[in-house]
């Protein structure tokens, strides 16, 4: 069975899951607005659909763990009071669907604040929610207003979504102790991640110091806690899964997380857009405060780097010659070299220490597997 | 005792009381904050002073009718299963005074996104949480970025916020059947305040018509909502009266809040600044869209009413001016009458009508008492 989930067929079936739930989710929303008239019922549909369009790598990720833990558990001698009947284990797995559907609801409320307090319109090359309320054309709409009533439909919808992942983990039909370990993880992530988002903020505008320890913090924060860490420690509290295993599985999903997003640094700079979708030379345009420019800033080449650095009207050929010196100057070695020590501590973790510590098998299969499919990424 | 909690030394109490939960509710949130540095540290410290500031009209509101539903209980006939016991009491008290503080959370949360929206930087005469945070003189600081920053600063204190209310709410140790009711107002509250928001910005902006009863909607909906529905409904719910009681007080708690709405309004535009505190005229210079402005639009006295409306730079001579003519041409006088309206409904669901429907006195006293204290009220 553990091959199972490792197969397309099985994540397939994963995805299937999740996006019925997401589905679900949104139906009922847009049953609600429908009672505050065409504007606010379109914003919702809005939402709904963008926030159903992404890759679905939390949600899958809480899932695929999930069931990892339960096999583990089922492969090991049964305790004294064991009576796992299917229709609890079947109501269980209900909860932990939920609880997913939650994370990606969390994921896009932060995507939609991010884009809001950047003023962006587009993400991955196509308007995004605020982009799309912007662009009625209804005749009736004066431009400036329009724009300023869909960033604040951008900030509202957030404001719903995030309401909205909170009302999911508060009604999770699990015992207390597990309901109050749920919010407990749910609010160490909102802090920790809006943390990370403040931080990035002030970065980019150039009101903190970069140094390469803040950065590599605020990244961590900003993108590895809620993309993996939260996924994998709600899977383990919902499975049932001890302490010990929450704490390594938290470990892992941060040093995993972190290796990723650098690795989305250096597709932003380095990477060929056509395949990962991303506005390319966006990050060298927003002057956004990466490992590679620390380390660049080090560099004897950064003078001729930071002239252009953060203007927002850099052209194609300019920005090519920017990423020539980032690697001419070994920025992007360097990021390299981040990454290799990330998924080395990574795999340490998953060899695991003391028997109490040690990761079931299940469980380190589908992490291996996740990190073998970032590992070959392009997108 | 009921008339105890009609007195100012009653009142300086139950004030006491929110002050010291709120008060604990930030130093938590602070010292979880620390771990993330200064700027992060700060925000949060600014968000805990600005956000314990206000009057706190919604959880005393909570309390007053809490503790008058519990009287109203004790003083009917004990049921058969009757047991209760003073620390069963406590406890209870307890968890009301929590939801309380939730309440005046997300209170807070509604006023910093709507100067997130707005862009403003000033409330009540005095820099705002966002206007703080944009001052800092470090000499480090460009002003356009320290502006940029600190909106997102206002933005990511109000999810913090917003995501601390739920949490309250979330973790009520109340009977499971409870806590689902309060999670289903809740809902409700964000949901509808959210869309009367949304509706706000799109008639300033002059994107959606603004004829009366679209505005009378989005009144409630923005401010009658969380104002007094909420924290009815809450005690309510908390002190276990029952569903009719809840009905009733929604009920009587809209009418009021519209009240106090276009009350607000009308003291936004003649009332006196030095006593009501807020910036004087900001309504007929933001193009607010009120009750008064729907009825001028329908008189002779628009069109030169109109040439200034939403001007923001309108001087203080011309506003004055503007405010003659809305007196003259019967907008104040008409929205005086729909107020009258207003506190005609709220008395009669006072009055009640069938024995199921009564409000019991102790419920009743508290509602006259915040209507009288509302009707005379000049701030």
């Amino acid at each position: 069975m553990s091959s199972a989930v490792r197969t397309d067929s099985g994540r397939s079936r994963l995805r299937a899951e999740v996006e019925q739930e997401l589905h679900a989710l949104f139906s009922r929303h847009a049953a609600t607005a429908q009672a505050y008239g065409p504007d606010f019922a379109r914003l919702w549909s809005l939402a709904a659909r963008h926030a159903q369009g992404g890759k679905l790598i939390r949600p899958m990720l809480l899932l695929e763990s999930y069931d990892a833990v339960r096999r583990a558990d089922e492969a090991a001698p049964p305790p004294a009071d064991s009576c796992a009947e299917p229709a609890r284990a079947a109501h269980d797995r209900a909860e932990a669907l939920r609880i997913a559907a939650a994370v990606e609801a969390l994921h896009y409320t932060f995507l939609l604040h991010d884009d809001v307090i950047d003023g962006d319109l587009i993400r991955r090359g196509r308007p995004n929610l605020i982009g799309e309320l912007a662009e009625v054309s209804t005749g009736r709409a004066r431009a400036a207003a329009l724009q300023h009533w869909a960033q604040a439909g951008g900030l509202l919808a957030g404001d719903l979504l995030l309401s909205s992942a909170h009302q999911l983990f508060a009604r999770a039909d699990v015992p207390a102790e597990t309901r109050l370990r749920l919010l407990d993880l749910l609010e160490h992530t909102v802090v920790e991640t809006t943390a990370g988002e403040f931080a990035d903020v002030g970065l980019s505008d150039g009101l903190i110091a970069a140094d390469l320890s803040t950065v590599l913090a605020m990244t961590t924060r900003k993108t590895a806690t809620y993309t993996f860490e939260l996924p994998l420690r709600a899977a383990v509290i919902l499975a049932g899964g001890s302490p010990q295993l929450e704490s390594a599985l938290s470990s892992a999903g941060l040093h995993l997380g972190l290796a990723y997003q650098l690795q989305d640094d250096l597709l932003s700079t380095f990477g060929d857009a056509g395949i990962h979708g991303k506005d390319p030379y966006s990050d060298l345009r927003e002057g956004k405060q990466t490992a590679i420019i620390c380390f660049a800033r080090m560099t004897s080449a950064w003078p001729s780097i930071e002239a252009e650095f953060g203007n927002a009207h850099l052209s194609v050929e300019t920005a090519q010659h920017m990423r020539d010196r980032l690697r001419e100057c070994g920025a992007e070695n360097f990021v390299h070299g981040l990454i290799d020590e990330q998924l080395t501590a990574f795999y340490e973790v998953l060899a695991g220490g003391s028997e109490a510590e040690r990761i079931p098998d299940e469980v380190r299969t589908v992490l291996l597997d996740l990190a073998a499919r970032l590992e070959g990424r392009q997108s």
